[in-house]
C-alpha cells in the first residue's frame, strides 16, 4: 500500500495538528454537478449509478477533479442494507427513497436477517476497491451506512415522513419488534462497514438522519445504543492505521455529550448547532465535523467565503475540526459557490494557524 | 368580567405554585376527535371551520367536553395573517398549507403591508369573543399566531418544504428582502395578537414551527429578533391580569438561553429536549411548556400514563410547568390515550406536590 499523500483528514479526526482544516462535503458527488447529471441521465437512474461499480467509482471521483477536497466518499446510498435484506429500494424522480416491501407484520420482522456483504452487497465493495485503486493514495476514502435506527425508520415507514407515525406506533406499542429490527440492523451495519473497511475504506461514517425524531429519553435506547453496537463489531485498523468512525445524528445537537461518550472518533454537527459551544461541550473527547448551512451555497462567492470564515473562527485554530456542511449539498447549490468554499477553508485556516504560531512565538519572546 | 374558576394555567405561566400541573395539548381540537371530523365534513373543509366564528367556537370547545383541560386554544391556523395579506391560503386534502400567491418578486415584497385585524381578520376576533362567552370563565383562552419567521417561510416557499431552498436562497442572497418581509410580519403579528387579547384572549402563543431550520448564528437575526419585536408591541394586561406569552420554536432546544432572555413568559419545548436539563438551563427565568412525544398517544393507556409520569418526574414538583405535547396531536392519536394522559397529569402531579409538602413537613419536624 502506498502511503497517503494527503492524510490531513485522518489526522484531524485523530485530533492531531494539521497545516489547515481539511474539508469534504456531504453529497459532494451529486446533482449540483453537471457532469453528475449527464452520467446519471446516461445510466438511467440514481440506483443504476450506485449499483454499477465502475459508474459509482466515476461519480465518486467527479468532485475531486474540480475541487481540492481532503477526502472522497463512496458514492452510494444510506439504505443499501435494507435493500439487500429484500425490501426493494427505489427512488421516484424528485422524491426520497421508498421501499416496495416495508416491514408491516411480525412474521416479516422475525424473518429479517443481516445480509452477507460479500454475497449481497458485492457491488458496493467492488466500488470501494475500484475507487481506492483510482485514488492511488492521493486522499482517503470514506465508507458509510445509515445508522441502525435510521434504517429502521425507513424500513417500517416505507419512506420518509413528517411524523413517522408507523415507526412511533411500533416504538410505543411493540418496542420488542422495533428492538428486534434494530438488533438485526446493528449486526448488518457492523458487518457491512467492516466489509467496506476490508475492501479499502479508510474512515467510516454512520448517517443517523432520523435519530433527531426521538425524544431525549429514547435516543440512547433506540438509536445511539445500536450505533455503538454496530461500531463495536467492526475492525478499527487498516494498513497499520486507525480507521476513524464518525457519527452524524441530524437534529441531535442536544445530545452531543452522550454521543461523545459512545466510542466514535468524531461527531457530525448539523447547522443548528453552534460549533464553538459544541467544542466547549465535547471537544476534548472527539473531533467535530461540520457545520455550514447548506443554504449558504446559494450565495455569492464572497458571502460563501465570509460564512466559511465564521465557522472556522467559531471552532478556532485548534486540532480536531473537519470542515463540512451541516447536511448534504442540495441540487440548487452552485459549483462556483462550492469552489469558493473549498478554497476559503484551505486558505483561511492556514492563516489562522500561522497567526496562532506567531502569537505563540511572541508569547515565548515576551515570556 | 367573572373571575376565572380555574386559573391554574395562568398561575403556572407566572411560575406561581399550583395544586397540580396544568395541561392542555397543541391541536387538542383536531382530527383525532370523531366529533371534529363530523363537523369538518359538514363544513366542507378545515378553512371553512376556521373562518366561520360559530363553527370555530364549537370546535374549540369540543375537547373540553371530553377532557378536564386547563386551557382552551382558539381553533384557527398559524397562517391567517399572510392569508389576510392576500396570499391565498388553502389546504389540499391530507397535505399541509399552500399559498396561491407566494412572494416571488421584489415588487410584491415592497407592496406587502400588515393587515388591519378588525377589517381583515374579524372572523378570528369574532371567534375569540364567542369562545370567551361560551367558556364563561371556566378556563382561560389562548390566542396564537405563527411567528414572523415561520410566516415568512411559508410566504416565500409557498408551502412546507424539506430544505426551504427558496427561503434560504433569499436569506443568503437578498437578506434585505427577507428582512423587509419580517418587519411587516412582526408588525402584523403584534397587531393581530394584540387584537386577539382585546377580543378576549387571556394568553398568547407564537408558533415558530420553522425557526429550527436556521443556523445557530442566524436564529436571533431572522427569527427571535422579530418574535421579540412582535411581542413588544402588544398589550400584556387584560381584566387587570397579566397576559402571558409563550414562544415555541420547534427544533430550537439548543437556543433556550437566548429564548429565555427574549421577554416571553414561557417557552414551549419539543420532545427532543430533556425537560430536566431545560429547567436547569432556564427554569428560573421562564416557565416551560411541554414536552411529551406526540407518538406516545399511539400507546396503551398504561404506557401513556407511565410516559406522562416520566415528564412530570423529570421537571419535578416545582412551579412553572405547563404540561403539553412536544408538538401537535396527530390524527392517529387515540381518544382513550388522550383521556389517560390528561387524567394522569392531574392525578400524579397532585401526588408529587403532596409528597413535596410532606417532605417539607418532615424536614421541619426533624430540623
Amino acid at each position: 500500500m502506498t502511503p497517503l499523500a494527503n492524510d490531513t483528514f485522518l489526522r484531524a479526526l485523530a485530533r492531531e495538528p494539521t497545516d489547515y482544516t481539511p474539508v469534504w462535503l456531504m453529497r459532494q458527488a451529486g446533482r449540483y454537478l453537471p457532469e453528475y447529471n449527464a452520467l446519471r441521465a446516461r445510466a438511467g437512474s440514481f440506483l443504476a449509478l450506485a449499483k454499477t461499480p465502475a459508474l459509482a467509482c466515476e461519480v465518486t471521483l467527479q468532485p475531486l477533479e474540480r475541487f481540492p477536497l481532503d477526502a472522497a466518499i463512496l458514492f452510494s446510498d444510506i439504505l443499501t442494507v435494507p435493500d439487500a435484506m429484500g425490501l426493494g429500494l427505489s427512488f421516484a424522480e424528485g422524491e426520497g427513497p421508498r421501499f416496495a416491501r416495508p416491514l408491516r407484520d411480525e412474521a416479516e420482522i422475525r424473518r429479517l436477517a443481516a445480509p452477507d456483504p460479500a454475497a449481497e452487497l458485492g457491488y458496493v465493495l467492488d466500488a470501494v476497491r475500484q475507487i481506492r485503486a483510482q485514488l492511488a493514495g492521493k486522499i482517503p476514502l470514506i465508507g458509510f451506512s445509515g445508522s441502525p435506527y435510521t434504517l429502521a425508520c425507513y424500513m417500517v415507514e416505507g419512506s420518509g415522513s413528517s411524523d413517522f407515525h408507523r415507526l412511533k406506533k411500533m416504538l410505543y406499542t411493540r418496542p420488542d419488534l422495533l428492538h428486534r429490527i434494530l438488533e438485526v440492523n446493528a449486526i448488518a451495519v457492523g458487518q457491512y462497514l467492516d466489509a467496506q473497511i476490508e475492501a479499502g475504506a479508510q474512515a467510516v461514517m454512520m448517517f443517523d438522519t432520523w435519530g433527531g425524531n426521538l425524544s431525549a429519553g429514547a435516543y440512547e435506547e433506540f438509536s445511539l445504543g445500536y450505533a455503538r453496537r454496530a461500531l463495536g463489531s467492526l475492525r478499527r485498523e487498516r494498513d497499520g492505521r486507525k480507521v476513524p468512525a464518525i457519527l452524524f445524528t441530524k437534529g441531535g445537537g442536544q445530545w452531543l455529550e452522550q454521543m461523545a461518550a459512545s466510542g466514535f472518533d468524531a461527531l457530525g454537527l448539523d447547522w443548528t448547532t453552534d460549533i464553538a459551544l459544541a467544542r466547549e461541550r465535547v471537544g476534548s473527547r472527539v473531533a467535530l465535523q461540520g457545520n455550514l448551512d447548506p443554504g449558504t451555497l446559494y450565495a455569492t462567492p464572497e458571502r460563501v467565503r465570509a460564512e466559511a470564515r465564521r465557522v472556522l473562527d467559531s471552532y478556532g485554530p485548534h486540532p480536531g475540526h473537519v470542515f463540512n456542511l451541516g447536511h448534504g449539498i442540495t441540487p440548487q447549490a452552485s459549483v462556483e459557490a462550492v469552489s469558493a468554499l473549498v478554497d476559503e477553508v484551505r486558505t483561511y485556516s492556514r492563516v489562522q494557524r500561522a497567526e496562532l504560531r506567531s502569537a505563540g512565538r511572541s508569547a515565548t519572546n515576551t515570556g
